[in-house]
């Protein structure tokens, strides 16, 4: 039998890290990868490319493949809803919505998102819960501008997370990871001490260009987020 | 011309997010949609894949191709070496050993990476500087029963995480993001108040399934990791 992409692609990362094909070498080209292993000229392109993406080679269009110096490391982090979050790990998932009222936009937000002057935002403040412990504080602020919905939704059984999946599904998202310490006000909700450090999320999302939403989320003390790659 | 795969992706992509296919709902077969852009079944499925690992679609091998409902998101990060992450931001990179030293390695860390009771391990802790100002803590551990040339290593003039590229290059991390309050050590190495809030990463790196290092890193306040997806 043949050999397929995935078999292939084994054998090359093995190869790279025995280094038969040393760091920084070229490998064989195309045509003779795909005679040493009985397969089509386009499954040794298909296992190129993944090793590619993956980091471990570098492929230039005339000069051919090489096997990169420094491995490019990326991590990847799936982004789901906070219920989905909590429920996954096995915990009960509880909303409360603490807070949903509709102002003009504050300046530092209307720097943010580049908002023009004098629009409308829905401010909804909420907690999730994991078996009945606080698990993240939402303060997120809605662009009534685009989201005329939120004019009139109160949040008050739907986070609002859940309900933007649904209006705007596919959307442009920068993230933003840091640490801040709890005030008096967020150690009280989150139930840890004043001063206590905090892991931060802030998203600001836009769709087709609009500046849609801003959230900040703050975790509760002892968070952390995960990830082998 | 026939359509390739990159166009076929964006116009697919497109039908998605306008709704004229519109969410949870199944995508016209492969054969028809290569009938319809003049393209070879192949090129349909390279997009439908490729979609997939986007998120926005979901494949099931006798079901078909379905608009998922909630889009599965994923977020990356690159993972440079501190020298490379520094000098991208066009700042200027310095490296500052403050101690390194072999020891038995201490019980929390044995239990953290599996390690046999009695290994040596080294300790190193440094500082990484950003234009003269300080960018992140280091503390960081290297198993001498398999980084045998760090016994002797002292680490002086050059990081350990660029030693460890050159020495273990394919590795397997795992990475926890999370945060901390500045102790006064700490505090007066990254030049912080007392009690601020840092961001933290650790990463615990295996290769070919032996614990090689373990790495605590401390970045600066106010630091953030950001990125768009």
């Amino acid at each position: 039998m043949k050999t397929d992409f995935r078999e292939l692609k084994v054998e090359m990362r093995q190869r790279i890290m025995a280094g038969v094909w040393p760091l920084g070498t070229m490998l064989p080209n195309e045509v003779d990868l795909a005679e040493e292993f009985d397969c089509a000229r386009a499954t040794v392109n298909r296992a190129m490319r993944e090793l590619a993406e993956e980091g471990l080679v570098d492929r230039k269009r005339k000069a051919g493949t090489r096997v990169r110096k420094v491995p490019r490391r990326q991590v990847s982090f799936g982004v789901p809803l906070v219920r989905a979050e909590i429920e996954n790990s096995g915990a009960r998932y509880r909303y409360a919505l603490l807070r949903s009222e509709v102002s003009v936009v504050p300046d530092w937000l209307r720097a943010k998102m580049n908002l023009p002057e004098g629009v409308n935002v829905r401010r909804v403040q909420a907690m999730h819960y994991a078996d009945g412990l606080p698990y993240q504080y939402e303060d997120r602020w809605l662009n009534l501008e685009y989201l005329s919905e939120a004019e009139g939704a109160s949040f008050a059984d739907t986070p609002a997370s859940e309900w933007l999946v649904s209006q705007a599904p596919f959307s442009d998202v920068e993230m933003s990871l840091s640490a801040q310490t709890a005030d008096v006000d967020v150690a009280r909700l989150l139930e840890c001490d004043t001063g206590a450090a905090l892991f931060r999320v802030e998203r600001c999302v836009w769709q087709q260009g609009r500046p849609i939403t801003f959230a900040r989320l703050l975790y509760h003390q002892g968070f952390n987020l995960t990830t082998r790659y």
